[in-house]
């Protein structure tokens, strides 16, 4: 199979976006940001709408954008992913030569999925999971006391940590009773510490999650937790669950409870609705929310095949954020949460979408000529508001933004205070700040002048549930994969994290050497050495 | 009093580190990161380390920027802010006019501190404190039903927040048995919603952080809560402390346990070692530890008014960071603490600086040349590995790095796994990414090259203390301001967080009508009406 890898700057509306982008629309005219843009710049999707009329952008803009999409060929390629195409590869050299299939693990509620075997596979998967959870309900599946299990430890870093957890923290509000989970991540000794040392460990279980069974903080931090329920008087093989490949290291019934597989064809960075995320998400919030996380999920992923961009937010929001970033010259993006669950979503994007698109090398193994992914980042509103806005607002650089908001809250208690309550004062800080951004203000004092043409896009929907998160995690996968088709990159590996492993270790082989030898005995990697003693960790005598 | 209010490129070196920026060092030349480089590129004070090889810096580069400190004065600014000029101000306009004196809260230490009067109000403050604290030790100041208090709940956004959490947070591992604080900072309802239904009231103290007693998101959240224990049927005025200035609308010992008391002379982003920190956080480590803090910072303080970069690295961290920015033209710059409990460190700094050096505008009313405050962000490592590193070693986009390390662990607590422990890991790993991002490598496979060139510091100290925080808290304060004089602007207001304000509160008047008279019924402000509308708040028949 074979699909478009022009580059961008070979697309034939390039020239005429690059022009267009000389005299970008000024928000801060009078009048231009009027009632009409503001109801019609809009795109909606699967239960999400996409506000735009605050983006530099004009009629012309939008329809060279569309052209962008269609001349990408970028939908045929995300259909092409979906069946099963092997997009994770480089022209010419080697490379993972994979295919990219984590939209299988949702595509379950359709008679006819797209890929048979990875939805099987899923299904499979699933049904596992759906029996290990109804004993734990039903009380078949205890610890050695006869006691129902109530916490749960996710051992996992990078795709095995931060896109399940910032499900889980955006959907604690539905956790299911008596039912608590905590994350280990960070080699960092002090992270197990801290953890350990608020459970019960007998009530406790643990899931490792790694795809390769070989990672080397989830091995550390799994060693350091089996050892407090060795150091406890417990059995880890009764508390520990695998989250793996199959026939990894680590799926080995004689050391844990079950295993559960993922497979090679999905990324951990987009691994949130396999394994990965469900184990750990079923213990906490049940199967059944689990579910409608994979259906908000399917729904948006099937909106993202949506040709015309004012009914694919998704593909909208990857060419906006090319119009700001390519053509306009911004270098990062803010993602911006009016929504306090959501508080660790941007962290998650900051590695599916840097891990992602954060090359420097085309599909076809050529240099790229322009910018690719851009730095993602970004706290919940409106704290932002009292912390870093004064930068978004008059600062010598012009970030451009995504705001995600919801109609309504999750715990609906709420309070009217001065004829409003808290739901409305978050969404109109929310409106407010993306007006202010755009259109700015004139004032005698230059120190209170704002120049405005700031831009920004606003994600709406109904309230944060299982159903939306579903969908708001598909909507910017799609959106990383669009932009990553759009530059004409590989948005599946990620070589770039190879060369500070192999260095680490070497780090490693020295420590163990000075702690084998008591002192420094090789004279190879002399700068490696030197770091070691500027840095404190040992005195050369 | 006057200082010296040059622009940055009006100083005589500018031109000269111009003209060594169009050159800047290869770090990718064999042998250019020699152990020697190494070992002398290092500046010490208070008990930190920073080590600089990996800077695309020379000899020449350094002095220049040792001239650079001299010629903007930024140490003399330093000194006067210290002993109370009115920095906070804009020549010629209408400003805020003010004192800044949050040093001055840890000057306690000295018989002769630089600014009597706010030392003297710093440290009555403290005595209140000190016997406050005792009383909740003592068993004096219980519950109604003669319980001690277990919980702390921290209301209060920006510097009321950010700072505070951050500090708790890394010295969660000294936490007092029994104690435990929660924060409460955003005006979703959610944020508020979740924190209460974990609480026993009964035993729960709540701050209420405010300068000025009328902070929206603030007063907002402390009715939901004022709400809740009166639903519990527990009196508030029994369990509310206010932490604010003294007569404003907070002062009043009708509604609060105790009032304690923050100056005008201290802005938000700067007061987690005013009593906006120092009361929560003496509740949950205690007044010894907080104390602790407070030394650590003054002597960082003490350590930042020394001339030699090499024994001074707030300012030669506040100067490296202008030469990747301005000089080298890299436009953010990413904290990467290795450490978890650090993991707040850098939502702080967005806010500290930020806030403070995103500004347009310099102290003599002018509109800046070049560029003022980067973008900050960042997350702990080793996490951050597997998730934008792929970027930060191969994006189209250079970002300078600020790696944070210690040499220890907080808890202790580690297993010897392959020849090193977790800890070594840890900083094996910090060390190995200076390096990887500094040299490169080469590769005949394109998706395996890797440029180099992409600078970094590492600050490293021996273990994460209470008087490390401290010292890490007043280091980075001081970098914020030095780069604030030498850019010329003032760091200490905010003027570009009031627009948001004023549009906030118009949508907010449209929502009361909406909620009055069931229906828009003005024509003024068509823009704002037409962005409830499209964001589905309501429908117009």
């Amino acid at each position: 199979m074979t699909w478009n890898t022009t580059n961008l700057d070979e697309l034939p509306v390039y020239e005429k976006l690059a022009k267009l982008a000389r005299n970008p629309f000024d928000l801060t005219a009078p009048g231009a940001i009027s009632p009409e843009r503001i109801k019609t710049y809009k795109s909606s999707g699967s239960g999400f709408d996409l506000l735009f009329s605050t983006q530099r952008i004009d009629d012309a803009v939008i329809n060279g954008l569309q052209q962008l999409a269609d001349q990408s060929g970028a939908l045929d390629q995300f259909h092409a992913m979906k069946g099963g195409a092997v997009m994770n590869r480089i022209d010419g050299h080697e490379s993972e030569e994979r295919q990219v299939l984590h939209t299988a693990c949702r595509d379950i509620f359709n008679e006819t999925p797209c890929h048979v075997v990875a939805t099987g596979q899923a299904m499979q998967e699933l049904e596992k999971l759906k029996a290990f959870l109804a004993g734990l309900d039903k009380g078949q599946l205890v610890n050695e006391q006869g006691e129902a299990y109530t916490d749960y430890v996710n051992i996992g870093i990078g795709g095995s940590d931060l896109g399940p957890r910032a499900i889980y923290f955006a959907l604690a509000a539905y956790s299911l009773k008596n039912r608590r989970v905590h994350f280990i991540s960070n080699v960092d000794p002090d992270d197990a510490a801290a953890v350990l040392r608020k459970l019960d460990l007998s009530r406790t279980l643990v899931g490792v999650v790694s795809k390769s069974g070989s990672t080397l903080e989830t091995l550390t931090n799994e060693e350091i937790v089996r050892a407090a329920f060795v150091g406890a008087g417990l059995n880890p093989a009764k508390h520990f669950i695998a989250i793996t490949g199959q026939s990894s290291p680590m799926d080995n019934p004689e050391k844990y409870l079950q295993s559960f597989y993922m497979y090679d064809y999905i990324g951990g960075r987009y691994s949130a609705t396999s394994m990965v995320g469900a184990v750990m998400l079923g213990f906490g919030l049940g199967y059944d929310a689990f579910i409608e996380v994979l259906r908000g999920a399917n729904d948006m992923d099937m909106a993202a095949e949506e040709r015309d961009i004012r009914r694919n937010p998704a593909l909208l929001l990857a060419l906006l954020g090319i119009w700001n970033h390519n053509f306009l010259g911004h270098e990062t993006v803010a993602v911006l949460p009016y929504s306090q669950a959501l508080l660790r979503f941007p962290a998650h994007l900051q590695q599916c979408d840097m891990e992602s698109n954060g090359k420097s090398v085309t599909r076809n193994g050529e240099k790229v000529s322009g910018f690719t992914g851009p730095i993602v980042w970004g706290e919940p509103g409106t704290n932002g508001q009292h912390a870093f806005y004064q930068l978004l607002h008059q600062g010598t650089t012009v970030v451009p933004t995504e705001f995600i908001g919801f109609r309504q809250s999750q715990l609906g208690s709420d309070l009217l205070l001065k004829g409003t309550t808290s739901q409305e004062k978050l969404v109109a800080n929310l409106l407010a700040q993306s007006l202010a951004l755009a259109t700015g203000r004139k004032d005698d004092n230059p120190n209170r002048f704002f120049g405005g043409n700031r831009p920004s896009s606003i994600l709406l929907s109904d309230k944060l549930t299982p159903y939306t998160m579903g969908g708001l995690l598909a909507l910017y996968e799609a959106k990383i994969v669009f932009q990553g088709f759009i530059w004409n990159i590989n948005s599946f590996d990620q070589e770039g994290v190879q060369l500070g492993k192999v260095l680490a270790n070497r780090f490693l082989e020295h420590l163990n050497i000075l702690r084998q030898a008591g002192g420094k005995d090789s004279e190879q990697y002399p700068e490696s050495w030197a770091m070691l003693e500027a840095a404190g960790i040992f005195k050369e005598e």
